[in-house]
């Protein structure tokens, strides 16, 4: 893995932008993901990032088996591509309800669960399970600080768990307590702010299987709270990013040593002034829903962000005598997951050289369900 | 069209969130916006916007031959559908430039042209329109100011203009001219600035016709100059947007009276504080590269967002009270045109009832080609 692994010899083929991936660095994440979580069954990854039943395929082959997801889409192809146990970490509303409960009938060997926030959810997904002869296992989705969703790690959550335990159709699946809010980049201060979120999380699955019930499992944060979660040893760490890497935790989060595994490739399509160059990167190709830099490229450096549209990248650099109309330009996205999404099809490099593209099966919001 | 015109009776059918389209408010902005052009042939409409074939077929049974693009497959999609007359509004570098020639031998009964800047890549075109025996339209690119892409129309545009036309394998195309960072919300600063921008276009243009060299279009405008260029008689206009409309230029453009035409569709998935509503809208559901507001709910008021990811939006307000985990929101993306490009299908919406789904077939960055 050389300084310039991003070079790729055959570029001339690859249409841009494009969205490129490299499957020996994507092997290596998840080594070192099963490395963090002391063994592949410790983890539950999710599939957000990357949507491609052959990086999901990768992470069979290491030994892992159970997987999160936040779409009814992510959660058929998983499950679809051989996956044991699928978690849509997220609460069905609506008409989700019902495609779920199709999802969990198609494949009866697959172990399935859903999450859940309040009492008319759970009655909504006792019904439909109900209607569906299934019975339907359910994870309280804890608000372990973020205020997103979920409910505290309190004495309602507690009745909330009695409330799936009590109804024939479901079936207790445990917590999931996702810390999203915790990233700070100093290690103590991120592993402090980690444990005080948690401990509640640990008294409230004490407190009921002190009172007999199951918790099966309890699911708990995402990339960032991965190595303090995975040093509590009962609880089941569902990182998403490191499988692919991107700039944003790379800078924010220092102490995570994972290889940015996927790229964006861009072009020249215009120098409008002296100092400028206009890229083929607009925010239809990669992820903007933060400030610049969006991208960070690998071979080219004093680069200052002037304009963001559609299809156009347009930034200001001391260097753009280095570069013509049609050179290409290698970028670390920001956020790799929603650029992932961008994009049909990710074109595969090995060995430095264009392969093969895979399909991105799951940037759809609907597969057959 | 009342105040709910929005409703959608059989809402519980439509998984969210979803994207939904109004064809009744599409034909009407295109019948406004062939008002304000004074006339269908003035009009060359982007199909960044909408990338579908039934909004298209809508365009030209209103008497729309003329089309501009960004992408080859939104330009496969155009010819595929029946235009005349598709412009490619960018400069085809590196893989593209073979791709776009494909195009143009695929459909020979459509007249399409490109857009170029510079002379490497009007030499690059030049080299293979001759290797597929084509006889390429192309356009010179003009900065006027934006400084994205094209070259200031001066003696160097001129001098560029005639190497096209010198060139065998070349044909003329005319002027483009597009003035994207023009958007006063006050109508008479953004007509000036507009005139000040546009006059040494039509300063080229006469220059290159009294050289006695064919100048058969001249391209201006996006949708906040529309109505300025619209004015002039003697140019193509080619606004993007006003035919979905959003809360962007709504905002912006008091002076244009377009309507909203497509939406997002959202649900409550939690209420993880009194106060706050996490809505099933992440940023891949709606566009996000610019500042909040990124939605406007049209039955929601006193909101503010507090955080965005990928598939939740938490909102604050004082009237979360209202709504109960399941219920629906019907919102105008502050961005139309990146927000339809999150979206595989569009859910059609006819009097009230959600009758049908479009496919957004442009999304992709190939179709066949």
């Amino acid at each position: 893995m050389t300084a310039n692994w991003h070079e790729v010899v055959n570029a001339a083929e690859i249409e841009s932008p494009a969205l490129l991936v490299f499957p020996d660095r994507i092997q290596e994440n998840i080594r070192r993901m099963i490395a963090i979580a002391g063994g592949a069954e410790r983890l539950r990854p999710h599939m957000k990032t990357h949507k491609m039943p052959e990086v999901l395929r990768m992470q069979i082959e290491q030994g892992i088996s159970r997987f999160k997801c936040a779409t009814i889409a992510e959660a058929e192809m998983t499950a679809a591509t051989g996956a044991e146990d699928v978690l849509l970490a997220y609460q069905p509303v609506g008409p989700n309800v019902d495609r779920f409960l199709e999802l969990v009938a198609r494949f009866p060997s697959v172990r399935f669960s859903c999450a859940t926030d309040n009492p008319a959810s759970v009655g909504d997904l006792s019904d439909a399970a109900a209607r569906s002869s299934a019975r339907l296992e359910v994870l309280v989705d804890l608000d372990v600080g973020q205020h997103r969703t979920g409910i505290p790690p309190d004495a309602h959550a507690a009745k909330l768990y009695r409330l799936i335990t009590a109804l024939p159709a479901l079936r207790p699946g445990g917590l999931h307590a996702y810390d999203g809010h915790i990233h700070d980049p100093d290690v103590a201060a991120r592993t402090i702010n980690c444990e005080a979120a948690f401990a509640p999380v640990e008294v409230l699955r004490r407190k009921l299987e002190w009172e007999g019930l199951t918790v099966p499992r309890v699911v708990a944060g995402g990339t960032p709270t991965f190595p303090m979660h995975a040093r509590r040893g009962n609880v089941e760490c569902s990182p998403g990013t490191c499988i692919f890497w991107d700039a944003g935790y790379g800078k924010k989060l220092p102490d995570l040593d994972f290889l940015p595994a996927a790229l964006v490739l861009a072009r020249v399509v215009s120098k409008p002034t002296p100092d400028r160059l206009c890229l083929d990167l607009g925010h239809k190709a990669v992820a903007s829903e933060m400030p610049h830099p969006r991208v960070v490229f690998l071979n080219l450096s004093d680069v200052n962000a002037v304009a963001h549209n559609e299809e156009h990248l347009v930034v200001e650099t001391s260097n753009a005598d280095a570069f013509k109309v049609g050179d290409c330009l290698y970028g670390i996205p920001w956020h790799i997951c929603p650029t992932v999404a961008l994009h049909s099809e990710a074109v595969v490099v090995e060995n430095g050289k264009a392969t093969q593209r895979w399909r991105i099966v799951a940037r759809e919001r609907k597969l057959t369900i």
